[in-house]
């Protein structure tokens, strides 16, 4: 749900919602705009979301968003938190292979990226940490899509199905198919569906029969084995489903919220 | 400065501030305690926080931060901005070495972690990313203490130093020759003065004349070489600047913000 702007705490929520990938500097016009406050609201509100460290001003007039806010959102449990105990994992995965090694988790009818390493030679991709993306093209979000309630499945099928290439796959029929098979598999293969030069093997990181994340390999689609890389995206998924659930306190990764903005629709 | 409770921007920061690493997470009732509101303003603004997404309610009933405060957080420049910009450098670091790679940034009269990769052979150290630390006894806390203003290394030079170890240097003389000698040198090194096993070398990472961050290897003390791993390190810091201060659009690095609350000692 977008704040409601009529409380205080959705006009400050709404400030904060204002920033995006596309725009992460904003003026306070820009701020003003975005998130539908006046500006006399906007110049007192952002005064003390920078005075806190919310929010910082460059030297330019343009603000920010703050290292304090990102210190604390560094204790999202399924940001950093699953991140720290993925780490390991994700970095024998890459030394092994020099790939893109990419780790998201779902946030409602989407993915969100929460790790990605790149080497300089690997396959470029078009992913960001902190980024979001549609479930129903990449490696990690078959792996999601197909462990995810029936009801997110049924939304994400009936829904307009991007084509991102010519071997995206936009058929509920043919994208159901699939599913089925990552689950028969226990991995998804995303085969030029985001951009035509990439593979993405993908597996489901799975703690107390609950999906929580998903880690995967993306290659250069010229010679790919996917059947070949998906033993060693399994084992590290497996291995990062230890990691969180181990009893030692510090790596505990909680279950899924039961309320959160999961359910929510609105901000597609 | 710590936000005023008796505005609502104060009210929600005030919520979200009751989030450390220490803690987590936290029931109801210990908000409205740590934020020091009542419990009916709580529960009225941690169900907004909810969902929007800025928290997220367990099975436990517990409160954590959400996936959604650290999207917003992943556009923080000197947070994930300056992570993606390094991280290449970072991992041919790690490479090369298998050694703990650090990347911090000052934040007032500490540092905080923006990135950290340790192998598994590596010695064990005590950071985590987003976490904060004293800036007298690491090596990336020695590197951005010698390159921050003199007001700032005044203060932190008359408050009481904290000694990890036996050969953490407290003494302000002594700390204050260190700091020309990494001006001098280029380096910082951090002797046993975190843990006693661990060796620091780090190097500033410097656009347009200002230091933004820092970068170490930390490595075990036994056998240690820090001046033939100073070139290492700094070639990285050289690496990392120009990616920050390259002029492609996307990893530009902004400079210091102007006003943060950077200046703000009430946090310590």
């Amino acid at each position: 749900m977008d704040s409601d702007v009529r409380t205080v705490t959705g006009k400050v929520l709404a400030l904060l919602g204002a920033f995006t990938p596309s725009c992460p500097e904003l003026t306070l016009s820009e701020l003003s705009r975005r998130a539908g406050l006046s500006l006399a609201t906007t110049h007192r509100r952002v005064a003390e979301l920078v005075a806190w460290g919310a929010l910082e001003r460059g030297e330019d007039g343009r603000y920010r968003v703050g290292l304090r806010l990102w210190e604390v959102a560094s204790l999202a449990p399924r940001g950093l938190g699953l991140r720290e105990a993925a780490m390991p994992f994700l970095e024998d995965l890459y030394e092994v292979t020099h790939e893109n090694v990419q780790l998201a988790v779902r946030e409602g009818f989407e993915l969100v990226f929460v790790e990605r390493i790149s080497g300089r030679r690997a396959v470029p991709v078009w992913t960001r940490v902190g980024g979001r993306f549609a479930l129903h093209a990449t490696g990690v979000g078959l792996a999601l899509l197909a462990h995810a309630p029936a009801e997110v499945q049924e939304e994400v099928l009936a829904a307009p199905l991007r084509a991102y290439t010519d071997k995206t796959v936009t058929s509920p029929a043919r994208l159901r198919e699939m599913l089925d098979a990552v689950r028969r598999n226990g991995y998804a293969v995303s085969d030029g569906q985001v951009t035509t030069d990439a593979v993405s093997v993908a597996a489901p990181v799975r703690t107390d029969g609950a999906v929580i994340a998903a880690v995967s390999l993306v290659v250069h689609a010229d010679g790919a084995q996917p059947a070949a890389l998906a033993p060693l995206v399994q084992a590290a998924a497996r291995g990062i489903a230890r990691a969180c659930g181990s009893p030692s306190g510090a790596r505990v990764f909680p279950r899924a919220p039961v309320v959160s903005a999961a359910t929510d629709r609105s901000r597609r």
